[in-house]
């Protein structure tokens, strides 16, 4: 099974993404376990639980220090083995639908989300496995890039998804995107789904199918098409 | 102000994400407004609210019906002018810092998820006029994008973020990473915060930190480096 520590500032923002639809089933389902922690519980100051410090130089906005998430990442190690312990940073390394596939073959990864200005740079140097972006931007926390990468990585598990939500003819997978897809009504507004697709040849949707996944690749993401070969 | 209209089929993935925080404040202070709307609400089918149907042709997933869809944005252009419908897609054009900046300076923006298989494609032809992705990786939905992309645009309204949140030194902002962030103790474990940044020296520190920002640009993100020149 996979399990997922998510170490947060605000847990709070994390409430909706993870306890609802397809996730939430998985997590019911026993398929992972997701575990969100709130920094705070581990902060050195025992009045105000503070857990970020002006930082050092003269730049503006609030650090989070180093001796709470030092301590948070302590307590799960002593618990268990971790294959990553995963910073979610807007320099990292980009997540991509290759990097979500590998992380789903893990048992047990924790997701740092910074706050604030960031983390003590120490804490990336010494006690940061790896990290990752969810893209070229910035947020205002890790929170929702930790919701990103739970998600992506959770629907992946077997048994997370229906047949009829199948993971195969995604984006991304066989490094093709997806073609177009239609439903009822055949007609709407004079706008007319394609008439292959009323034909029921299943051969020949196929091959419609595949050629428009092809078409959409060339044209979207033609940088697919070069990793394949 | 900037009002941001969020479509989907389930509006309870959004809840927490846009409710806590920077982006709350923000919404409280009346900077933006966030409006999630729930496309079952415009369903065709009285009796169970149902706004998708099987594809047509023989692949498995479920697809988001057009007239659903199109009564929702036809309702809210009733009442507003928009300056885009944002369909949430993987295979759409990439969000960067630039895109969230271009967003931010929008006045009515429609952010539209798709979930289960995806959209029918008709919506995507004739309703949407701008899709994005948010990276190349597939997700249960469109609902932690759309998240994603209000988080980036908000804080960057101005009186969003307090002084010492400031935007100004945040990556991708010019092109260039952000340097190292250190705050107390200086010295833990034995690891130390760079000497430099403890000397009370202004323009040293400024050129050190403008130094390690473009070193940490050079090694992490040189295309931003490139597209600069």
């Amino acid at each position: 099974m996979l399990r997922i520590d998510i170490l947060s500032a605000v847990p709070e923002l994390l409430e909706s993404p993870l306890g609802h639809s397809i996730i939430r089933r998985a997590i019911d389902k026993g398929l992972a376990q997701v575990v969100v922690h709130n920094l705070r519980d581990y902060s050195t100051d025992v009045k105000h639980h503070r857990i970020d410090d002006y930082a050092f130089g003269f730049s503006a906005g609030m650090v989070m220090q180093i001796e709470p998430i030092d301590r948070a990442i302590s307590a799960l190690k002593d618990e268990r083995d971790y294959d990553d312990i995963i910073y979610m940073s807007p320099d990292g390394e980009p997540f991509t639908q290759s990097v979500a596939n590998h992380l789903s073959l893990n048992h047990n990864l924790i997701l740092l989300c910074g706050h604030y200005k960031g983390i003590d740079h120490r804490i990336r140097e010494h006690l940061v496995t790896r990290e990752i972006t969810i893209g070229d931007y910035v947020l205002t926390g890790g929170e929702l890039p930790a919701a990103v990468i739970t998600d992506a990585v959770i629907r992946l598990l077997p048994g997370a998804m229906s047949d009829e939500q199948s993971a195969l003819t995604d984006c991304y997978q066989d490094n093709l995107l997806a073609p177009p897809v239609y439903t009822r009504p055949a007609e709407y507004k004079g706008w007319q789904v394609p008439e292959i697709l009323l034909s029921g040849n299943e051969a020949k949707i196929m091959d419609w199918e595949h050629e428009q996944a092809l078409i959409r690749t060339r044209l979207l993401r033609p940088q697919l098409l070069e990793e394949e070969q």
